[in-house]
């Protein structure tokens, strides 16, 4: 066993419930992670009292760095990051720049997080857009999605660049050696879709690519545990995440009611509570809280807003498990394999 | 009462499991609507005798007309259109435009469906592009959605005319006095999405419109019940239905998976069975079977490939309430309502 540390800076004062979602959820994070030390960002003074009590047993993994401002959730990006400067976002991002640390989490405005990523840390080398990926349950484990919101229209290279990052985040996080990747579309067959989807399914197809491309698939392949990646816009990959939302929030009202419909059901559901428990911690979405910035400079993880600290300690588990398995170094390396410089004049065709 | 009667031409041979599905989805439909008369198109001798056996109730309320061709479930949409002349759903389609039906329904190939009726029924005046829709449940009762798939790639008139024909849908076959419509978008704030949204709705907010136009929704709000006609581009709005069938597929595997953990469960589960079954009846993709080509010049209908002769009922079941609740004559007077010609110069800008 090594003695190799990761350092992740947290944005302490981002999320409907910080800082005390985020100094619960390190705690969480550091008992499931012994080399895991943290840099909490914001009102030292309350971060100290806080810290006292919650992390008393981690005293030399944790330390505080005081911040006066906090970036509103409703900021626009842009004044985010001319004015935002002195806020806990961007010294936990500044850290990560100074080498102070090797990953920076914020349950804070995600427009805000992304641009002031962006300007800190840069993309990485030949990188065009960073997209937004995330784990979501299937039926046989779990898979990668991407793009989820951070680019509303994309060209092929875009989405091309998104298959490889995905792939590596599966071989990296989720330890799959030859991911099946596939692009979002509306039919499976090969004539289906837009100009974009259509361009780079046949890039990938030419392509000798570090995965196993497996096509189109549908919406309702996501969930489906046939594909490990799934590569899509961030409109319509948005789209898809909340709608799946939205679904599962359906099914568990429905189920509540017939839950509640007479007193022998409610009799059949206590018999039942335990598998039920199962059923719903496999789809609480605070297990799969924790969304990475795929091509920035460094590991950068957005958590949920809403993230409670079950939440945080998962989208900590994100960043940890991209520096521990050295995501960024895959990227690089993988995404060599793909001709950039050949693809740049299709891109001025659009 | 009326001695209306609505005549539906239906392609017998279209679907998985045709002509069974569909003479006994009819027969289904018969009992349901006193005054709806089939024609049903396909071979002869077999319909024939398939009648004669499920129909023979309701023998002054069918027809059986010859076809000798069937369109292949894999047949490319021109050359169905071609070639096609002599098929079941061509026939179906013709009777239409001949007046002697009201409206057509099938179960076939989606694509030659449409190439068909665009080219034999045509478009309603100033209708763009034709789109599909169909009901989807949510928590307080059906909402309508639309584009389903039939244009990948919108611009801001087209989503335009998707809201106001979505609107007409919500308030013929569901009976909403002034719905509730939305945009499909990654954010409810304006400044999110693509341009083609933006400026959809700038559009709508600016025009006296015959509905409730609420701005943007997420996909989680589709099964919220907070609105009630959801408009989108079909590559976005086919990705969030085929979502939500995945999803609802994944918990139900999750949940058979937890009925059959322990004898205790398995208890339970029969405690609980009669409720069970009504959660089951609300999400099974049957009822909400029957996807309307709205902007045709007359109603039609496409059925899921995969119905059952209760999917081939409900399929029927929207067809005639497009019928009788007139609603290809709202559309036409609620479109006067939107000034198509001064929208023209912003589509040749994008």
């Amino acid at each position: 066993m090594t003695a190799r540390q990761v350092i992740i800076s947290i944005d302490a004062m981002g999320g409907d419930d910080a800082p005390n979602s985020v100094i619960n959820g390190s705690a969480i994070a550091m008992m499931r992670y012994p080399n895991l030390k943290v840099k909490l960002f914001g009102d030292k003074s309350q971060l100290e009292n806080l810290c006292a009590e919650k992390l008393s047993k981690y005293q030399d993994r944790y330390e505080i760095e005081h911040s006066d401002d906090v970036v509103a959730p409703d900021e626009k990006p842009s004044v985010a990051l001319r004015k935002g400067r002195a806020s806990s976002m961007r010294h936990a991002i500044d850290s990560v720049k100074n080498g102070d640390a090797d990953a920076v989490v914020s349950a804070g405005n995600t427009g805000a997080l992304m641009a002031m990523s962006k300007y800190v840390l840069k993309t990485l080398p030949d990188i065009h857009r960073p997209a937004i990926a995330s784990m979501l349950p299937t039926k046989r484990g779990d898979c990668v999605m991407l793009d989820l919101g951070a680019n509303v229209s994309c060209n092929e290279d875009h989405l091309c660049q998104f298959a490889f990052m995905g792939s590596a985040l599966a071989k990296t996080i989720l330890g799959f050696n030859n991911p099946r990747v596939a692009l979002l579309n509306v039919g499976e067959e090969e004539v289906k879709g837009n100009y974009e989807v259509q361009q780079a399914y046949q890039r990938l197809n030419s392509l000798e690519v570090p995965f196993d491309f497996i096509g189109f698939v549908e919406g309702n392949d996501i969930a489906s545990g046939n594909v490990d990646v799934v590569v899509a816009d961030g409109f319509s990959g948005n789209v898809a995440l909340k709608t799946a939302e939205g679904t599962a929030d359906l099914i568990a009202y429905y189920l509540s009611q017939a839950m509640k419909s007479s007193f022998l059901t409610r009799l059949g559901y206590a018999l039942m509570r335990s598998s039920m428990k199962t059923l719903a911690d496999r789809l609480n979405p605070q297990l799969y809280n924790g969304a990475l910035f795929l091509g920035m400079g460094n590991v950068v993880v957005k958590s949920h807003g809403g993230a409670n600290e079950q939440g945080i300690a998962n989208a900590l588990g994100v960043a940890y498990d991209a520096v521990w398995f050295g995501f960024n170094d895959l990227v690089i390396t993988e995404l060599h394999k793909m001709p950039i410089a050949a693809s740049l004049p299709a891109e001025a065709d659009i």
